[in-house]
């Protein structure tokens, strides 16, 4: 069992209708693409040819920390606010997804955007699973 | 002129066709915002009927979280994406929203909370200036 | 292959003399004990026995914080700057001493303290294998 | 009054022995110059020069990160913890002073770099303040 998915049996009020597999997903999602997005900026920087990866590194760091604050919100359950989690979960959507297409032009040439691309289309799939499920 | 207003004025490259006085005072109020919702938070933990506050330490920290997410977001022009930009600032005006109401509720027993309601009102104003100029 | 592993692999330069595998592991600890001190402070927010939980909460989130900023430092690897590295890894690993002491009073009573005493007594120890390494 | 003098003079409980004039120009300097920072990362990424500034953008980031942990950590009073307290601060007074000295590098180019670089002294003199006091 992962250290989410033990926090999540642990938590001692009812979690309400959520989807508990959606959310664990989504949770370890968000903080796996953050990291993933830290690192692709940094990998860009060390490129030679970092001037054409300048969009990169910048997608890179705002769908970071969209994602770091999207997991921070879905690891709360106290006094759920359904409008809150929902316009957080699209902004996450829509930085995934404005960060997956920007690596994806580069991941034929690099491939620390080639992950990095993968696992942002992995976060977002996790966002839409669980907008859809709330 | 705030270090904001300066940081703007050196960026090297044009800004586009972005309202300046609207994006600095999104910015500053984002930082503003996200300082006094941690503020708040650990303010209601020290009170005496921190049950009730419960809901209200919650909607600070996605506040703070989200607020911090968007003025980290807006301090980067390189690269812009609109969609991206927007939808970061719809769900700031939401977490704003959310903990204003919240902490509203408490603003007269707790003058922490006002002052806190008082940042998240003016925060979701910003957010939704920047949003209609764009 | 975890993400965190796959993002070093295809760092495009040498990583210089670090060793790999607790770099690796000290960088997953850190984004792993984010997580658990975030939901450990929401689920410390549940419990009916909040007031007395109160510095639990705190510390949770100063930890959380501490370990975010320290899984992004160590996901960079350019313009490496061993002072930033070595004190980023000595507040982390006091951030989470300080935690896991806070929790483990608590952890009889409280699942999530046990767990989140388990993972910020795993980080500290990965912050300390690391900054020994270096 | 500024809205963290507001928030520390709305603190419910006593706030111990601390400088409150010292604390709350820390707590300032952290969130501005995390602004900054955030700001000059990306005004590098779009200098036409950008190979040579790789690592002010990483430290820059590095910088950023820091000083938010640290603005949060000293916005909390609650169950307060010397140790934590001290060691966050200083990796701060060490991030801003790597900071410092790879933007004084690039001033007299690149005028965001000398904007951020006098706001990193600025902060890290705030820092070692705030700990000569504590």
């Amino acid at each position: 069992m992962t250290v989410t998915a033990e926090m999540l049996r642990t938590y001692p009020q009812d979690l309400g209708g959520v989807d508990r597999d959606k959310l664990r997903a989504c949770i370890e999602a968000c903080y796996s693409c953050a990291q993933a997005c830290t690192a692709c900026a940094d990998a860009c920087l060390s490129e030679s040819d970092v001037t054409g990866l300048a969009k990169c590194v910048r997608t890179d760091l705002d769908c970071a920390d969209q994602c770091e604050t999207t997991g921070r919100v879905l690891s709360r359950h106290t006094g759920y606010d359904a409008n809150l989690t929902r316009s957080v979960l699209e902004a996450c959507a829509q930085a995934c997804k404005s960060c997956a297409e920007e690596c994806e032009r580069h991941a034929s040439r690099h491939e620390h955007c080639r992950v990095c691309a993968e696992e942002c289309r992995r976060c977002e799939r996790a966002c839409r699973d669980l907008l859809a499920s709330l």
